[in-house]
């Protein structure tokens, strides 16, 4: 099944995706290939320290999960020619154990002067089970255009 | 050893950290992790009918070994209270068996009204072995200040 081309969306409309439970083993995994290895995200000792009080997820892993969930949505699904820029906010830790979701709204749709593409741009928001926003931002993809 | 505190960094200063080398199974591990499937990074054969030809790695797992390497540096060891924001452009694909590396540029140093703290912002480029960037925007951090 594909997902949409860029001229099947609509400014304003509205999705979601997830939940996705973020473990532990998360933290590890993503630590190991990224080689992130601060042990704020690793150590309960050394995160008992902070202000954080235990290990928290990666800011990136939550982030690099909030793309992913835009996949699950099934929208981009052979459509998506290429994420092409972000900005992200960093509201709150992603402890592991959380059940994040992503809450999507389309925000801009620009047709491109190259054929067979347009950009759009998401806003996004990474909650938790609760709805608190832990992230957000805007994440700006490039699309084909339908018979592209 | 501590890396440093807000105090001590000064506008304009430049580091550099990597190389480090992306490979296949860096690109497999990070798509188990983060649920990212997009066979763009898998399937040599779905990616040959993309402009890109062949498997390209996620742009967040570039983003995020761009994070890791600020890490390498050692000079926000113990003295990072997090990574608060982002701005980022993805401006050519990173493909596996590419060895990536860093520059960084203190960008903006802003003192907070909060005790303990500074706002540092880094200038970052994400670079090939021939120095072309790939990746670059803005890494936003919350820094220690000395004492704190």
């Amino acid at each position: 099944m594909t997902g949409r081309y860029f001229e099947e969306f609509e400014l304003g409309e509205a999705f979601e995706a997830g939940p996705r439970l973020v473990t532990q083993e998360d933290v590890e995994a993503f630590a190991a290939v990224t080689g992130d290895m601060n042990p704020l995200h690793l150590d309960p000792e050394y995160a008992a320290t902070t202000r954080f009080e235990r290990p928290i997820a990666h800011g990136l892993l939550g982030l690099s999960i909030a793309t992913a969930l835009v996949g699950d949505t099934g929208l981009t699904r052979g459509t998506l020619i290429a994420l092409t820029g972000l900005e992200w906010t960093f509201l709150a830790p992603l402890y592991p154990g959380t059940e994040v979701s992503i809450r999507l709204r389309v925000a801009e749709l620009r047709t491109s002067r190259k054929p067979g593409r347009g950009r759009l741009v998401w806003d996004a928001e990474l909650v938790d089970e609760a709805g608190e926003v832990l992230q957000k931002g805007r994440l700006k993809a490039l699309m084909r255009t339908r018979g592209s």
